[in-house]
Order: C-alpha cells, then sequence, then structure tokens
C-alpha cells in the first residue's frame, strides 16, 4: 500500500512529539532551563509551528501535565468512597513526586506567579475541572448518605487536596499511603 | 551631645534598611525583577554588605517574610481554640493576600523549587519553627481535652495550613473569614 499522505495524522504527531519534548528537556534540564527552541530542536518541528498551538513553554508543560492527570488519575466510583479517594489521592501524589511530571508542574506553579495568562490556563484546564470532578464524586457519595445533606463539597476537596499542595509546595517529603488514608478519614468524618 | 559613632547601631540600621528596600522593590517590581544591586542601591549599602550577611535575594526576602509572619500571625491561648486558631489563620491570610509580603512570598515559593538551599532555610527559618508553634498550640488545647489523646496534630496543622496554601499557590481568592471559620471547625471535629 502506498503511503497516502494526512495531514491531520501528521500534525497529531507533531503534537505529541512537541508535548513529549517538552516533558523529557524539563525532567532533563529542570523546568527554567527549557526553551521553546529546545523544545522545537527536539520534536523535529519549527517554533512558529509551537506557536501555532501554545502561546508559551509553560502552556505546552500545561497540556503535558494536565493530560497526564486526566490519564492517571481518575475518579472511581465503586461505591466505597474511602477507597475510591485514596486510589484517586494516591495517584497524584505519585504523579507530583516523580518526574517527568512532578517538576514540570512545579514549574508551571512557579511561572503561574508572574504569568496571569498561564495561571487562567491552569485554572480553565486543569484545577477548574479537576475540582468540579472530584466535587462531582462527593456529591454522588452525598446521595447516598455517605456525606451529609447540605455539606460544602468545595471545602471538602480544599481539605483533601490542600494538604497535598503544601507538602509539595514546600517541598516535605510526599505523604505515605498510612497518611493519605488518615487525611481522607479525617476529612470525611468531619462532613459526615 | 556629640553622637559617638556606634558599629552596632548602624549595621542594625543598614540590616532594616536592606529588608525594607527588598520588600518595596519586590512590591513595586514583582519578585522576579528584583536584584541585590537594586537592593543595595536603596538601602544605601554595598552588594558587599548583603553578600556578607545573606547568601542571595531570596534569603534577604524570606529574613523580611519570616520577621513578619512572627511579628503579625502570633498563636494566642485565650483558652478558646476555635477563637485563637481564627485570629492566626486570618493574619496569615492577610499577609498572604496583601503586599508587600504576599507577592515576595510567593516569589520565594517559586524559588525554592530550584534554589535547594533557599528550600532548606524556608523549612529551618519560617515553615519548621511555625509548625512546631502551631503543634505546640494544638497540644495545650489537647491536654485541655479539646482534641482527643493521640490525636496526629501535625496532621491537623497541615490540614489547617493546607488549603490556605492551595488557594494561595493556585491564584484563586483568599477564604474569607466565614470560610476560615469553617474550615477551623471541620478540623477541630475530625479532632475531637
Amino acid at each position: 500500500m502506498t503511503a497516502i499522505p494526512n495531514p491531520q495524522r501528521r500534525s497529531e504527531k507533531s503534537h505529541q512529539a512537541i508535548l513529549a519534548a517538552a516533558l523529557g528537556l524539563c525532567a532533563e534540564k529542570g523546568y527554567a532551563r527549557v526553551t521553546v527552541e529546545a523544545i522545537a530542536a527536539r520534536a523535529g518541528v519549527s517554533k512558529k509551528t509551537i506557536y501555532r498551538w501554545w502561546p508559551s513553554k509553560g502552556a505546552v508543560l500545561l497540556e503535558a501535565v494536565a493530560d497526564a492527570v486526566v490519564t492517571h488519575t481518575p475518579f472511581p466510583d465503586t461505591g466505597d468512597l474511602a477507597t475510591d479517594l485514596h486510589t484517586h489521592m494516591s495517584g497524584i501524589v505519585k504523579l507530583l513526586s516523580s518526574p517527568p511530571l512532578g517538576p514540570a508542574y512545579s514549574g508551571i506553579l512557579s511561572e503561574m506567579g508572574h504569568d496571569d495568562a498561564l495561571a487562567r490556563a491552569v485554572d480553565e484546564e486543569l484545577v477548574g475541572p479537576r475540582v468540579e470532578a472530584a466535587v462531582g464524586r462527593l456529591r454522588s457519595a452525598q446521595r447516598q448518605g455517605e456525606l451529609r445533606p447540605g455539606a460544602d463539597l468545595g471545602l471538602a476537596v480544599e481539605m483533601l487536596y490542600g494538604p497535598v499542595y503544601y507538602r509539595h509546595v514546600l517541598r516535605r517529603p510526599p505523604p505515605s499511603s498510612e497518611r493519605i488514608a488518615s487525611l481522607i478519614g479525617h476529612v470525611l468524618r468531619s462532613f459526615s
């Protein structure tokens, strides 16, 4: 069979190559030393191609991180809320504490401090949808009577994620599986 | 009275001038654009003087932030734990969300990601001692029977501070006074 050029597939291949190159460079050199030039060179595309799809290196890495978060930290609903939250949060802690995703996300969090557009993108593309998904899982538990009616589920989500971010940002050791379980137990106790 | 030169007082005056200059510049230009040169020029000292006392601009700003945190967010012990925590945490939220301390601390948190010495200094000079003080206040409440024996007070502290850091780092709106009260209520409920 003769290969028929498929612009869409080629474009998708470049897209994935750019995300992979950005993450690889971030793991090797640290976020601060990654440049759009270097990403383009490694992915075999032009800088213009990258800027056609993303406004900055932070935006490229955000898409890579967001993809990985959605893939690796689902919200299972087995009917056992504590176990489901433990599965979900262990996935988050593992992602945050391993290269290349952990350092890439740290770099994005740093850059957000002085890049308003990136801060908005993080909220719209990653944090907002994930918080909504988490609230959705808690709401389903609330309907089953596991959480009390009227409980502030947004606060519950912040009490679950907050301590994980606290340790990540302050570069303290990530919480162990037992500590994650204890955190979940305390949060559920206070909302049940 | 003739002014008698007092090297120690002059040195203390320079020290304070450097901290004030660093914070002022940070508020005006943003953390990333502050340089040791600019701090020295504004404080009327040489760069050498600054480097004699601190290894980096991050270290200068860390001392300024740590001073302010200790001054503005004490751990009162009136005997009413929920009220005392509300006083303390409202102070933290206010500091984090106002210039010049808020942006300065954001800048330090960013820089910590790729400056191991600064990360250690933040832990040793700011976070470690504050966590210890918070645990101490909770332990006193535990002795009074307000928190159950054997409760993991370190986890309680992370559950209190975590959601505040979460919002600060993700640049979400700082929690209102009511939300702080609700957070404290939930944490105390889960440890009592």
